[in-house]
């Protein structure tokens, strides 16, 4: 089989890229992302007509925040478009002509990271994504598991603290909520705002209040020794490190995979997360340790690894 | 392939029982567990051989509990017994002369379940074994997914609460210190000695005093409509509940099958923990909802499916 | 000494009673409450004015949310009106004439439940007041204690849940995020969301949604016997009762007092509130213990009892 | 008034104190602390005796661990000695022929820091202890406040983390649990065993294994900038601090003192105790903020308390 399209739906800019068997992107077409569900449909079909001209296209795989059915067809719950049980993947094979599959966001980044990017080389893999929320994958035995209802890999709503914080899942305590950009944001002007005197170098990033902190600047002030910011990174990886031992305990892979958003800041981020890891992980005398990997692919790891599962029907 | 023999390690005996093609026990082999570790090899290979007196037996499969590896030859780590990179598989083999395969004692039972018990007609199952401890299993795609070392499915050690109770693994939180038959007890004597007013039943059962509270007078009292047995069982389903959920949320499994000697009560235990689970599950109404299921081998189930692991090679 | 004016700012409302040294009150006028601070000063002044027409008033006692100073006349911050470091206490006195006394409003009621409610004949009472939040009072050998700096006494932001849910006051896990009005309806929402056949009762209230539900429906529901409403009523007084068994270790009492308009509900929250008190007093086979009982004066305490703060001078 | 004896039940030994009105000790005799409960009463009432020859001694004050009611006559509980409901004043004043008082040695510990060490100055003051576990007294407008019952400031045990540690009192998640001289062993402990290279310097000072390190090492270790050991007492604060923000929110004192063992390694403790006090404390832009102060005394805090306890009557 030769090249297909993976599909990306982010929260200004809907991009389709056409993608080879090695995984490289051959050609890319991005379009804005319409305010409707229905209109988001549209946009994700011009995307993909316009990325296909001229390629000999197989496939589309299209990657979703969200539930999506085991058929990899209908996106049974959306948190950011209002798509309820819809048909996408009917809507747009009807339109565009080719074979569609959909499949969850997170689930297609694992899936690039797996066949192209830092989990080449491993049968069983798991893999977070650190963005505004947490996300992931499950590969074992060298295949994405979706779970019965394709629903598997919600890492982020695994409850860390009964009673903790509110979710936008409607639950308490979810992992998301303490290992995650918007987390680490949280924690920075929380910290700031208690103790100014060893924020100055983060506050004066932003508006010198703790409300206009931004992750950006949490990121710059802990590379330049700001306390606040590194204590911030800290309590994110106490969480993000836990939480890993726990999947260890569950899945017990050769290897984790962090991506997302968080894990741009490379070291900073990892080396901590790795150190908690070692510190929550049950067992690790007597067991083989699973590495903790950076993702390599960036944000392209969702589109690639979309365009891949069409690939493989 | 037809007869295998099926080992099962307690604490105060080891059963050793000639399974056949459909998961019946047509012979069986006690003998008292000895102190040693070499004394248990030694017990284990009579049992063996004991029990296939007379059966073409074609292979042997040992369910142990702790860490297997994932060649399912050597123990790495055992709880109870002082084995430590012990070369069971090897041992036995040269004794008995048949070909031997080890496993965790949880991943045989949830084996068992699912070609005989419970689980039958699952492609993706997922069991938690109630007994002391908390142990589980996991069935994906209709294979026993051991994990990349060996040591997956250690469902009792994910950290439910940060900072929590102290397990015997080193580590705080475990879920099986909220979930399992020693949780149990320990709530009905926390609340017999706050409130015996309330625990008139359940105290009447032993001695009088909360220390003399055991599991089998929780069910009982429980059963006669004791206030303080009854939220004992309320306060176990409710953790053990709620870690289904986080469970739903990470493998998506069709069923659950709850097995181990908590499930022996039944639907007292059973349907409180179906309650805590929908309770907890996220996203409820987007997706099909796992079935809560009773485990149906009982304390066979280990055995059982460790022959079947046997006899799959 | 003779009559004194007592002053209750609330969300709506501003009202000044007249009240004679057995606690009566003689004589009310109300005012709506604007929205500007400056506004809100108007409009005490105007209503202590009115209200004392025609009576012979000695004193005026303000009870106001938030912090007030040790020399009770500044406003340091309060959580609902911008005042920071608001000298109210000098305002009113140069436009009515009169002495003033400024108290937390909390304290205030604290102090009339004392004086002419459930409190009398007690040496040593702490009063917790379960509204939209939760606050407190201290009663130590008959004396109202407000600590060094004015600010005791807050109990609904200790910290009972380490990581828990965000508050108001800016930190996580505050003792009012899980035992308040505001909890009780969250409890109920989410309760009702994840299990909507055991809420018909409670629904059927509202407009049929979980978001729907308000505090009036939770009390009407469980006294219906509507299975979510009794459970959210249990939840809230695990959590109360937990807290009152940390204040028993703490301050020891000979009573706790309950008031608020949770309180309203009388036994069917101040029962399982008991219950839950003695589940978690620490010794309490061998300590007398504090009776737990439930308010007088309704929403009548702070105005009653800033009135006789500000005779006693 | 002139001279009082103070009189320190320790787990070795027990030390009797001649105090003048200074707080100054004129003389001392120590006993050994015998096996039985009617053998700790002789030794009391000869270590009396001993050290108060040839002084004219008008009172004598004990300092007992555990519940004292609130005659301050009788032991209702002790946790280390068979006492319960036990005559101590009676006993002892029949065999010395002096007044005698009866005291919580944490109250005593207080009462001393408060007269003539950390305290002095101040009206309203909280101390706490941190030895092998946590006590604490409360003094208000310069008095001792025992409660009404006598069983007041028992700040070990109040609840920081719901389902948390076991503790010795029988409930769980107690403050002494996480904040205590017990609490930093275990952390250093849990530490050096996952991760050992972080913990060279701490584990050569006992006999190589997590188990060998004692409170003396993780202080040693600290001060020879030992990773594991630093981290120890950082959790160590985290807990402290977050638990004297509590305090500060019931409380409101001027001043906070800590003493106990613990205390005794100065700034290396008192700094970050300082520090998580700042960031969990309430509301602290808009408060004056109480100070953190190390305890004076030592451990003779508790004897001179209990001597000048003795000499108010």
């Amino acid at each position: 089989m030769g090249l297909t399209i993976g599909v990306d739906i982010g929260g200004t800019k809907i991009a389709a890229g056409v993608v080879d068997e090695e995984g490289s992107i051959l050609d890319t077409h991005t379009v804005p992302t319409p305010p409707t569900p229905e209109g988001i449909v549209d946009a994700i079909c011009a995307a993909v007509s316009e990325a296909g001209k001229g390629h000999p296209i197989e496939a589309v795989g299209i990657g979703a925040a969200g539930y999506v059915d085991d058929k990899r067809a209908t996106v049974l719950f959306a948190p950011n478009i209002d798509w309820r049980h819809e048909p996408l993947k009917d809507k747009v094979e009807q339109r565009v002509g080719l074979p569609v599959v959909v499949e969850n966001d997170a689930n297609a980044a694992a899936w690039g990271e797996y066949r192209f990017g830092a989990g080449q080389g491993h049968e069983d893999v798991i893999c977070i994504t650190l963005g505004t929320g947490l996300g992931g994958g499950i590969i074992i035995g060298n295949k994405l598991r979706r779970g019965r209802f394709g629903v598997a890999a919600e890492f982020g709503h695994i409850r860390v603290v009964p009673d903790g914080l509110l979710c936008g899942c409607g639950s308490q305590g979810c992992w998301e909520q303490y290992a995650s950009g918007r987390a680490l944001v949280r924690y920075a002007r929380q910290r700031a705002a208690a103790t100014p005197e060893n924020a100055r170098a983060l506050l004066a990033l932003g508006d010198g209040t703790p409300e206009g902190v931004q992750g950006k600047h949490v990121s710059e002030a802990a590379r330049a020794g700001d306390p606040v910011a590194i204590d911030s990174f800290r309590e994110l990886a106490r969480w993000a490190g836990a939480g890993l031992a726990d999947l260890a305990s569950l899945f017990d892979p050769s290897a984790f995979i962090v991506g997302g958003g968080v894990s741009d800041e490379g070291e900073l981020v990892l080396d901590p997360i790795r150190k908690s890891f070692r510190r929550w992980l049950i067992g690790g005398s007597y067991r083989p340790h699973a590495q903790v990997l950076a993702a390599q692919l960036g944000n392209k790891a969702g589109l690639v690894g979309a365009a891949d599962l069409a690939r493989q029907g």
